[in-house]
This record gives C-alpha cells, structure tokens and sequence, in this order.
C-alpha cells in the first residue's frame, strides 16, 4: 500500500461516506475506514468509479495511506465515540498530522480534545459541518476550528469540497482557535431553530386567523421566497406545505403528529448563552416550543383550557395580513440573528477567538441549513463596520425593522387577542423594545434585591454601591 | 471542653453566623467555627447573651464540641470552598455523623458529595435556605435533601428554627434524597426571578402606559397586596416604590443604575430546565431580562431604534387598566409557578426523588423570598389531586385564568402597541395557548426536520416512524 492519500475518513455512516465521495469526487485521493469493514468495501464497490479510495482495513492501515503530514477526518458519533477514535489514532501519528472532527462535538470537549492533542504535537480540528447527506456530499458549509497552520494545510481542500455561495466564493473560513468552529455550529443550529420556529408561527397564523389552506399558504412561502426572506428553509416550507399524503389524501403537514424532536444543539446554544449573559430569547423560546410540544399527556390534560378560537378572515383583508405576517416574520429574523450574533461575539471575547463575524455570516450563504440571501446583508453590515455593536446597529436593518414595526405589532394583536401561540414573534418584539427603551425595571429589581438581600445597587448620579437600610431609617450608606 | 454542642456552624459570615444565632436562641447548644477565629470570637462576644456558643479554634475541637451523631453546618461560598471544608472535617467524623451544606450548591455538586460521602458513611445533607440574612435569625424556609436517617436526627431543629406559615406549619420538609433539597431551592430562586420581572412588567406598565407616578403605584400594590396577590415580593416592591431619594428628592427607583443583577441559580434553574426538556419560558425571559440590561453599551447603542412612544391615560381609564394589569400579573404568576413545578416533577422523575409538590408548595409559605399566600391554593391543588398533570389543570387555577384573560390579552395588546417591554407576560400567554392548541406547527417542523436531514417523523393515523422521499418521487417509506 503506498501513501498516496491526501485525506482520510473514518467513519462511514451516510454523513462520512458522503464526505469522503466528495473529496474524491474533487480529485483527492481518499483513505477509507471503518470499524465494520463490510461498509468499507461496500463503499468502494459501489462509488469506487467517483475517485481515487484506498480502503484501509486497520488503523494502522488507514495510517500508513496518508501522506504526511497526516489529515485524518472523523465521522463518528459525537461524544465518547469520538474520545474513543482519538485514543485509537493517536499513538499512531506523529507531530505536525492533524485529526478533523466534523461530528456535532460540543466546543467545550473540542477545547479540551484540541489541548490534549496539541501537548502530542497533534493539531486537533474541530469543524462544524453543515448541510446534512446532501450537503457532505455535494458541498456543506465547513466552520473549522483548529491552529491557523492546520488550516494552511487543510483549508485549500475543504474550500474545494465546500458549497460555493452565489458569487463563488466557498464557504469555509478559518473561524477561529480550538472550539470555535463547534461553537460557530452550534450558534448556527440555535439560530436555525428559530428560524423554524418563526415560520412554523407565520405558518399558523396564516391558517388560523387569514383561513389559507396548506397549500395555499404554500404559495404565499413561494411568493415571499422571491423577496427579501429567499432562503432554504422558506422553500423547503413551500415544499413541505404542498406535498399532499398519499394514503389520506389530506395535506400532509396534518397527517404528521404535531411534536417536534431536537438532538441537542439548540439547547447548547441556549445553555452556553445563559452562561456568557447574552439573552437569546427567541432561540429559547424555539426550543422549548420543541419540547412543549413533546409533552403529549400534558397538552392532552390543558385542552379543555378556556380561550379565543381564531376566526378566519374575508379575501381580501386575508392578503393584507399575509402582507403583514411578512414584515413580522422578517423583523423577528432579524432580532434572532442579532441574538445569535451576540452570543458569537461574547463567544470570541470569552474564549480570545477574533472570529470575523462578517466571514462567518458569509460561510452560511451556502450549503447549510440556514442559508438565504440575507446572510450576505449581515456580511455587508459586518464588513461596513467590523465592531457594530449588534445588528440592529446597521443602518440598513434599523430601517427596515422601522418600517415593518407597525405590521408586526398589529400581527402580534391580532394573535394575542385569537388565541394563537407565537412565542418567537412575541419574544422578538419583547427583546427590540427592552433594548430601545430608556428605563428598564430592572431598577425595581435591584431595589427589591438590596431590600430582601443587601445586594446593592449603583447610583445615576454617583460612582459607587449603596445600600439602603430598609430595615432601618431608611438612610443610604455607601458599600 | 465537652462534647454538648447538639449542632456547629463552621463558616460565620453574615448567614453562617445568624443561623447558628437562631440555633442558640432555640435553646440548643451551637458549637461554632471559623477559618479566621476573630470572627468566631466576635460572635460570642456580640451575640453570647442570647444562647449557649461553644467557640472552636480548630477543626478538631469543633468536631470534639459535637454531641453524636454529630451535626455539622457548613455555611460557606458553594463551589471548591465547600469541598475543601468538607475535605477538613469528613476525616475527623465516624459513621453516622452529618454534614448539612447550607449554602447555595448545584444539586449536581450535592448528588456528588452525598455520594462519596456515604461511602465514608457520613449523611451529606444538601439544604436549601432561603430567607437571606432575615429569615436564617428569624426562620428561613428550609429545603433539606439527604437521606430519611439524617432527617429524623435533624429534622425536629429545623423545625425549631425554620419560619412557620400563618396556620403555625414549619416552613421545612424532608424534600428527597442526596440533591432534592438543593434542586427545589434551585427552582425556588427561579420562580422568584420570574415573580420579580412580572412585577417590573407590572410596574413599567402602570408608569409608562397608566402614566402613575411611583408612589401612586406603590399605593397600587399595596391595594393589591390584600388581594390574591398577597406576597412578600409585592408587599416589598410598596415598599420600594414608595421610598424617596433623600439626596435628590427623586423617587428612589430613578435614581438606582437600571441594570439588574444576578448570582447564578436562575441561570441554573432554565438550564437544568433544557436538560430536562420543561419548558420555563417565563423563567428564562425573567433571566434574560436582567442579561440584557446589563449590556450598556448595547443598549445606548440602541437608543435611537424607533418604535412607538407609550402616551399616558386619563386618569378614569388609568384605573381600569391597572386593574386589567392585576389580571395579567397573577395569569402570567400561575403560569410561572406551572412551570416551575412542572420542572421540580421533572427532576424529581430523572432522580428518583419522590418529591411531594404540595408540601414543597407549603414550605414556601414563610420564610423565603416569594412566600405568598397564593402557595397555600398551590398546596391545596396538588393535596385534592397529586398525581395534578400541571397546575394548569386544577379548576381553580383554570378557572381564575379563565376570568383574567381578556384583561391579560388586552394589556400584551396595549405593550404592544405602545412599545412597552413585556417579555414575561407574553411568554406566558404564549404557554397558556400553545399548551392548549388543537395543532401546534411542530408538524411543520417535523416535516422540515424530515427534509433536511431525514430525521423521520410519525403519523396521526399509524403507529411507527416514516420518511418521505423528499429528493425522489416523494413517497412515503417505513423506517
């Protein structure tokens, strides 16, 4: 066996498999492996015509096919499994290779794995893909993280595997030291749960309180995929909404049971923010939506709850309010793309990552989940002034949000007084006037708290804590 | 020195040294320590008067001063300080001794220790105390964890000590084993986070959209304070709001730097939530509210965002609309402490606890920072029916919500409309419809879910999962 490869996977479930074809499919020549060797063989035999693989049956193998030094790319399941192949591959490498994780690590153990590995002289890379199967293998969107000389040596490759934005360029950009391209991923999959979660309540508002039917609502999505909202997701939506099940003849969006799943990342994301003091309200409120709708006994139980049932629309004030729905779902976009990007900037500040918010923005144009023209209006803001303050800064966005706000308000009457549960448009809203507001209740509070618990609280008017003796005469003294 | 001491305190700062005051002064013999022995010294010198003190110099004559089984408080910053003092005194103990943590631990710390040190055979009591500096003399709420044994031991002091509810009921309960105590004291604190931010909602409200002055709102609240509403919380911020700044002659909530502060346990409380997969909308807006007021700069930098400006009743329809904002506020405080049982029967399923929600409702209703007399009708719920699905479903709750929610939707709509924050309110209206909506847009997720990523979903009509062919001919397959 010669070695002659310039990369190598291992592990090759349906994300690493395909990850592999498209780095033979660009040319390179591919070292394949796998725990079971049946999917080894099976995966020359089938795609072997693709490119140049050498199917390696032991580690040792795998090892020796790769020319030095050594990119070896893992595809396993994230978490002990993924411990698991390092202890495996690790002994067999020598200074200056390099171990790519593209599972979905947590950026925490990717700091930890990326430290362990550099005292080996290892360069460690953990990198957020996305773009599911189709993505891996015609072209994810790659966040690596990792030192700057492993991506001198790794980042030509995946810019050529990457997906290419609509003005070509690929989207792959060294996010940053150790975790940061996990980190980068997970903000992206909270990111995406909210975008979800928005248009699942366009969705609903457009059924219940304008009456459209699935597949009418469909074409409004095709309308506005046209527009400012042009996005994956909002076509997948129109797809979604006009597929008609075949067994029932109903629209299928009714024949699925209404309890949504989630694997862990937007519960990260929320986590992790709570911990850096970023408010991310409206990724929060996608995920426990999720888990809302996952407690079946307990919804069963509230049904009965007494409540406004929605009453459809006429014609023509049903368009108006699609209009309307439009402009609320567009602006709430906006504020959870602001949180998202607050928590990545505190992300870099916590953890001296410098990650270029503009690059990021511009990695997402292509290949993932959320990909949508729009991004390329977050770069251009980023780019224009690369310490913005939070996107809602930008010019360009205030303006809009300006004017969508009155729509967005009256969407949100409209739900409030009907009944139906908009959670993300709400906590949008909720978020963008407590940001422009000139007081805050949050004097009450820390009055209460120095009342309750002499915690203190500052002055307006003078540097310093105070406390007031509440059990007292009331007098302030300086803490 | 002898061996009479039937409780120590090790750890004299203010909350240390008044728990072991409120020993002494219930008639039991208080061996008391400190690292720094001046502060034991001044203790006895201060306080001696009111009790028997034991005053230890080191660990060995602290532990020598305990009768057996020995019963040793450590009342010392949560983290590596408690494990350090554990780590003096475990070895100085025998078998069936105990230490209570008294401070404010992560039940995943306290489930750690009690682990280990049941291996060395001593109890490791997890105790959440809540009341501050006031409650811990005068009779703090107390949320003992550990084990049945250590509780029939110390179980009958705590009752001593601990605050009693108006029908003379002590304010303490044997919660659940190793970190049961140390959870619900964890939700506790997550509830009053929410409390605290409805009743700032409450109070922007009745300023910005009422046009009330803050002693006028005190009123208010006081007027509310002898309704259902009845609550140290309210009864404080009166309190608050009434106060005058002696230096500038302003009310005193003008002048306190509006940012709030936090120490960590409602983060604790909505991340724990995530793990568990409950949601706690309410909580979280509550924590994220005082995140992001924190964010100056962000904040002056969002200023000038436009929006509406809120514009001040007339003093007829004022009246009115604090009355509608009373409504929102106890709705939105049902919904708040729904989903804080909810997380507390949650934990208590993941960790086998066992915990009795009504007398968890009970202890709460003295002593601790939100004690209410609202918690009886909670006690009372849960008494009538335990196995409750959520508090939501108790009639009287249901039907209070019932009658508070045309006022409760017409308050979101006028912050709404005027641009009054109100992130709590709305999040919990949004819970209230969402949990009981006939269909909820997670189909629609699940639908996306499944074209994205062939993630499956289930059908209404058909056990089992299934995938459509999204990318072929768009049939439908059994996974």
């Amino acid at each position: 066996m010669s070695t002659s490869a310039q990369i190598g996977v291992t592990g090759l479930a349906v994300m690493g498999r395909n990850l592999a074809r498209n780095f033979a499919r660009n040319g390179y020549t591919v070292a394949v492996h796998n725990r079971t060797v049946s999917r080894t063989k099976s995966l020359v035999e089938e795609f072997g015509h693709e490119g140049d693989f050498v199917a390696a049956e032991t580690a040792e193998e795998f090892v020796a096919a790769l020319e030095r030094p050594r990119r070896l790319v893992v595809m396993v399941k994230a978490g002990r499994p993924t411990d698991a192949v390092i202890e495996e591959f690790a002994p067999l490498l020598e200074p200056g290779d390099m171990i790519i994780d593209g599972g979905n690590a947590h950026f925490a153990d990717t700091r930890r794995r990326e430290r362990e590995l550099r005292e080996r002289g290892i360069h460690f890379v953990g990198t957020g893909i996305s773009g599911g199967e189709e993505g891996a293998l015609h072209g994810p969107s790659i966040m690596p993280g990792g030192s700057k000389e492993s991506y001198e040596s790794l980042g030509p490759m995946l810019e050529k595997i990457s997906a290419k934005a609509a003005d070509g360029a690929p989207c792959v950009t060294h996010v940053g030291p150790d975790g940061a391209g996990h980190f980068v991923k997970m903000v992206h999959n909270g990111i995406e749960y909210a975008d979800m979660q928005l248009i699942g309540e366009a969705y609903q508002l457009l059924r219940d309180v304008a009456g459209y039917t699935p597949a009418q609502i469909a074409d409004i999505f095709r309308t506005w995929n046209t527009g400012r909202l042009d996005s994956y997701l909002i076509e997948i939506t129109a797809e979604v909404l006009s597929h008609v099940d075949e067994a029932s003849g109903k629209p299928f969006v009714d024949v699925v049971v209404d309890q949504a799943e989630q694997k862990g990342t937007g519960r990260w994301t929320v986590q992790i923010a709570l911990d850096l003091g970023v408010p991310v309200s409206g990724i929060a409120e996608a995920v426990f939506a999720r888990s809302l709708s996952g407690h079946a006994a307990l919804r069963d139980a509230s049904r009965g709850l007494s409540g406004p049932k929605p009453s459809a629309l006429g014609e023509s004030e049903a368009a108006a309010f699609a209009d309307r729905v439009e402009q609320a779902l567009y602006a709430s976009k906006i504020v959870s793309y602001t949180q998202g990007f607050h928590e990545i900037a505190a992300g870099s500040e916590e953890y001296d990552w410098d990650i270029d918010l503009g690059a990021v923005s511009a990695i997402w144009r292509g290949g993932c989940i959320i990909r949508a023209a729009f991004l390329d209006r977050i770069r251009a803001a980023y780019d224009a002034q690369p310490g913005l303050p939070s996107l809602l800064s930008d010019e360009t966005f205030a303006r809009e949000i300006a004017e969508a706000q009155d729509d967005w308000r009256e969407v949100l009457v409209a739900a409030t007084r009907q009944g139906v549960p908009t959670p993300g448009f709400a906590a949008a809203l909720a978020y963008y006037d407590a940001l422009r507001a000139p007081r805050l209740p949050a004097a009450l509070t820390q009055g209460q708290r120095d009342f309750f618990g002499a915690h203190t609280y500052r002055r307006v008017d003078r540097d310093g804590s105070f406390h007031t003796l509440w059990g007292g005469d009331r007098s302030e003294v300086s803490e």
